[in-house]
């Protein structure tokens, strides 16, 4: 499959790997992102884990749009499981976990946690499948994606 | 418990019952709500179980607002189970269908799925507790909206 | 131009039209419009802007996909002049009033405010130019939808 | 006034200041900041600019959470002029430029630009007044706060 382009492909720069399987994202915390009780909104966390797969994806080389222009296939969040244990505030500083819990032929269990220093804020069990975006029908995960993403474990 | 003040309690117009037990919220989707894959973005499924959970606590006769101040307690999300089934798209014209699952001493176990017409898109299970906002600990739900909350089952 | 299909053009029941060339609609403020300082965040309202835009647009018999779809034309934003006046705050019953300032052959400037009761919160002139979509220049408004527009001033 | 607790002031590690009073931030464009239109929703570009002016903030040494803990001062948007130029997409990577083009006693008027490499996709002028958090009432910028911004112009 072909590289993203060079710009869309250059990953954060704050992203890290500080170990094999586990992938870092720094975020922090805006006003955008909190409520009237002061918190993170419970939604948010999920554009947090959101921006953390695609931060992971984009490292391995992989670029969404790049994906669909190309193969045609696309990945789409089927299940969520999330557990809310310490509320995130306005200006706190992050860092989304992730690791690959499960990879099958046609979809990614990831496992996601959202910490602030060495509290476990958020953590969730995100399914997500690849589809062939113009059929909206599974498909396998690209061979080589497939084969590079194994070899991540 | 004192009931909101009236211009915070009028219920959502278009929020209806259609059977004992569950509550109907209509939503629009608008372009706030998509994403560019065309569909509407999966956290923002959680903004609109959140709208149905607070129209449906008002149209009880509650207000988030009324209970800090006055009993000094919140609800807030412990944990979410959410499965996405089919996307709903711009425009499109959903119903949130919200019940009880489980009410406990301190906590409200929701189900709640996204419709559009006969077509079920989303659907979760959302734990909520209730706390006492300024300990940042559990509390029970205020006696008089438990046996409130427990006579509509 | 071909109306937009019956569930797409059934407008919110909510809005209204309470003298000839003002268009109300009704907007409730939820925890996802509030931000951590306990008011609705900027950005928000714009949201709310657009809503109205869309709901007005759809009260007249026009779907946007519809468009798209059918002559190839979108509306977007080209500029946007805001003052805020007042706080909105959580649970709010606001109303957005939309007029249409100025029609011009291929944009509308609109006059848009969100009001809570007999308070001015929030004040915006927005223009709104019509283009081809697949060629992203700019185009005069259908010919139909512009002589409709002309009549409910 | 005091600075903000460490963990809180450490400035975005990929901010920059390339020219005296131009403060950079990149930003990657997500899925959660575009719509149906395939490209990044209006009012997600305040949003941006937010972000922007609290990292310039930090960088000076002031958290917005401090100024109100500790002087009782909060920053707030009274008015943005916005024209939109270019629509930015997908996978974007961004750069918010901001500059102060006024300091007054009690509001500074920013310079904002939104550009992806070479191109300019969205400027605005953004006027913040600091306020008396608790009286909502205007203030004058905290002394020592408004002498550092009048040596970084």
């Amino acid at each position: 499959m072909q590289p993203a382009p060079p710009a869309l492909s250059r990953p954060c720069s704050a992203s890290s790997t500080d170990q094999p399987g586990r992938f870092l994202l720094p975020i922090r915390v805006y006003y955008e992102d909190t409520d009237a009780a002061g918190v993170v909104y419970y939604a948010n966390y999920l554009r947090f884990c959101e921006r953390a797969r695609t931060e992971w994806l984009r490292r391995l080389g992989y670029g969404q749009q790049a994906m669909l222009a190309g193969e045609g296939t696309a990945f789409v969040v089927r299940s969520v499981q999330a557990d809310y244990l310490l509320p995130a505030r306005l200006d706190d500083a992050l860092t989304v976990v992730t690791r690959v819990d499960t990879l099958r032929r046609a979809s990614i269990l990831f496992h996601q946690d959202v910490r602030r220093d060495d509290e476990l804020l958020f953590t969730a069990r995100v399914l997500v499948a690849c589809i062939d975006w113009h059929k909206q029908k599974p498909a396998a995960i690209p061979a080589a994606m497939h084969a590079h993403l194994e070899s991540q474990a």
